[in-house]
């Protein structure tokens, strides 16, 4: 019955088809749509609101940090990604090239930036001098290419939205410490924006991004037991300064390369904050990135209620409005209340409140969680109990997320259970890991798990695995697997 | 003397070349630099926190009016743009075409948007099908590629960012109204925000966007009488929604395409503002657009006083940085108080405070505005003497580029006199026009002017003239001829 239900308003439970259920909610709530160009996403008002609600906040702990933003040109040209050997073999086959410019043939072939390391280190090169001019913290808020064979809506497409922080500094230490200091930056967006707990770790060297000494990461896992790369931090070394020749004056007189940094989240995090907290009715959204955090939906019968009812309707918009509440009155007079419910409930908003002619009567609002439950609250302490039951939201998503990926985590995993486990759908199989790439390729092949980090000390298991889970040698970390988006 | 100080810092001054003072006050207030990639830009800190301090009035003021931003493909397919005879003869010339993804080349090759109609009448004829669904009111935040030949920083660039709103609409009587909106709401952004006074005014057919009805433009003049075309708004008529099948069933249930609009600013507008108010000490940034506000200088003689000063400089800082004012102390060391001043000063910084030791024991701080003057304010009262100054000197920037323009405008002009006035250096000629596209060519060629627009009631002259400027004929509009950038 509960099937037929969604299945008649048009999406496909998680439990029938979890891909299919996530385009359901993504395309019915209007977060996203095709294009007619390969690859490529439209992201719709209700999906950019997201992104834009995501972007301040970010933004907000970027600035907090120290970070400025620029912005550097979209074409970088060919050669600039050959100058770092690791890095133009990692982005190659993804390219997108301009071969003609105004209606000529170009001498050299520009590349449709795929990440913005080789043009950012071609000017830092110009403006790094000294060790007063440094570190160099720049963020930019971009669109990037990279070619992709299989897309999905927000998870992967051939363009998406970004942002890239490139840092410079004048030690490793400095330059190591910025990286986990992003990645905090990003665990603490994740957890207390988006309600998604994340692991965080290091990368091994078969995973980690293209031209990095380190890559730090959070990892999210989604509903259907899939792990969601949602952020990542590059401490990258020297590599990229001697690419491009970015030295600078030590304190002492010598002459240093820059050390530097890079790291980025992208638009794919609305598709984690989908598979996160959606359900079989459609999204959910937590409060603090929710477009629309309350919809007040009048209800009348009669014409001669419908005149006080909207008004008291009005009042309570004002009232929130003035609180700091994104909030709209539904007065659309061609749909009924019950349309109403189902068509902001698809599209995620954490509270509704109704408002009836007994309601107006009794001074009172009717409170609906998205998330479930319904209460009589007084319109005098309306803004307070609205701001209650958001907070409480965001807290109880947060909450049942964690619960729900602790459930879905197993320890100590030898090779019967790390591949009984995968086969069964998945989840986080921690356990010991020798180092060796032999390994790690064979588990890939085996299960389609994939290495997603070498635990955080808070995440590490007590006491640690002392053997390797596949090849059961001496253990030299522990490392998480899962399967992965 | 002056001209020897200015040469010594660095600064051409305006009189000997203003297109070198222009690119030395660009580069040396650090708000861009040049980049490897030709005709691209870089746009610095400095630069981009203008840009986003832009952004943010001008999204307010679009979401106040009902618009929601999305976000659409950045490539096109080749074929889109043919779809709409003008518009392709328009933009082909200025085409960047991608012809290789994957390492594969493409069965068709993509167009990096030069502007997004194409690709966003594609997706409405999709998402519209009733009266219902009108309007839809969309903007977009996007970087957009024009090949250009000639570049200058933020004024011409092959890449720019801009923003571009698209609507749609069941009568033309709305989309005609919405395109003035529009208009409204540029012009009200250039005038409080930039302190930027704009004439606006219809396009005639020759300069219109390729594939408007109509293009409507706010045109301001630069300090060395080049108009800059700084917004404009295009009636689009049924003319895309024709190329895209954009119809809708109409409230009678007739079927009728959607009448539309667009409209876009772009970075071009920080060149604006620096040509608009930019002096020979370098930028003049209008303090609603100022990334600083104000800076803190302290001045120390002796390590004794150092201490107190700077404790002092801080106490001021904490108070106006929580009244909402953007403030830094400006403590580095290795520096004097009369280098930060210049420091500052080529930067832009709309108000300077010195903080010595006799001022600290005057309970005093030391008011020093960008545009001049210099007095002792009390330090109890900071926040108040910090706003009213602000507030001064945003008023007095409009009203000095207000009094320059027209200084440097003339009306009734004969062939004679708009000749003679654009070889003597131009400015906003007034002048009766026939109509005929032969007078406007021979103008342009002899003149190197143009028609800027045929302005709105407000700036038209009275009486109106009679005669066309050129051809002496009868006059069926008035026009404002301006070489321009």
């Amino acid at each position: 019955m509960a099937k037929e239900q969604t299945a008649e308003k048009g999406i496909t439970s998680r439990a029938e088809d979890f891909a299919a259920w996530y385009n359901d909610v993504v395309l019915k709530a209007e977060l996203a749509d095709y294009s007619p160009v390969r690859g490529c996403m439209v992201i719709r008002p209700r999906g950019y609101r997201i992104w834009e609600l995501m972007q301040r906040a970010l933004d907000d702990l970027f600035k907090e940090t120290g970070h400025e933003n620029a912005y550097f040109p979209l074409f970088i040209p060919q050669s600039f990604l050959a100058r770092e050997a690791e890095h133009v073999e990692g982005f190659s086959p993804q390219l997108a090239v301009v071969t003609h410019g105004g209606g000529k043939e170009l001498e050299e072939p520009l590349v449709v930036r795929p990440t913005s390391e080789t043009i950012i280190y071609a000017m830092l090169s110009k403006w790094i001098q000294s060790y007063r001019d440094l570190p160099v913290l720049l963020n930019q808020w971009a669109n990037v290419v990279r070619w992709e064979m299989r897309t999905r809506l927000f998870l992967r497409t051939t363009e998406f939205l970004w942002q890239e922080g490139h840092t410079a500094h004048a030690t490793a230490e400095e330059a190591e410490a910025e990286a986990r200091t992003i990645l905090g930056v990003y665990r603490r967006f994740m957890e207390e924006w988006m309600a998604m707990p994340v692991l965080t770790g290091q990368k091994t060297d078969a995973e980690k991004f293209a031209g990095a000494v380190r890559t730090y990461s959070c990892e999210a896992l989604m509903q259907d037991n899939r792990a969601l790369q949602a952020g990542t931090s590059h401490f990258l070394g020297q590599n990229f300064a001697r690419a491009f020749g970015v030295q600078f004056q030590t304190a002492q007189g010598d002459m240093d390369y820059v050390w530097s940094t890079s790291w980025g989240v992208s638009t794919r995090l609305i598709g984690g904050l989908v598979m996160t907290h959606g359900d079989d009715v459609g999204l959910v959204c937590p409060p603090r990135l929710a477009p629309l955090q309350v919809v007040v939906v009048p209800i009348w019968k009669s014409d001669t209620d419908s005149g006080s009812v909207l008004e008291a309707a009005r009042r309570v918009e004002d009232a929130l409005r003035a609180g700091g509440i994104r909030v709209n009155v539904d007065d659309r007079e061609s749909m009924t209340p019950g349309a109403k419910y189902y068509y902001w409930e698809l599209r995620g908003v954490p509270v509704r409140l109704e408002v009836g002619p007994r309601d107006v009567a009794q001074g009172q609002v009717v409170l609906a969680r998205r998330t479930g439950g319904k209460v009589p609250v007084p319109v005098a302490s309306v803004l307070e109990s609205v701001k209650a039951a958001l907070e409480e939201i965001q807290a109880e998503l947060l909450r049942a997320a964690r619960e729900r990926r602790e459930a879905n985590s197993l320890r100590h995993v030898n090779r019967d259970q790390l591949t009984e486990y995968m086969e069964a759908g998945g989840g986080f199989a921690y356990g010991g890991f020798c180092g060796s790439p032999e390994c790690e390729v064979e588990i890939k092949e085996r299960t389609k798990a994939t290495i997603r980090v070498l635990p955080d000390p808070e995440f590490r298991s007590d006491p640690p695995p002392a053997s390797c889970a596949w090849c059961g040698k001496k253990a030299v970390t522990e490392a998480v697997w899962a399967r992965a988006y």
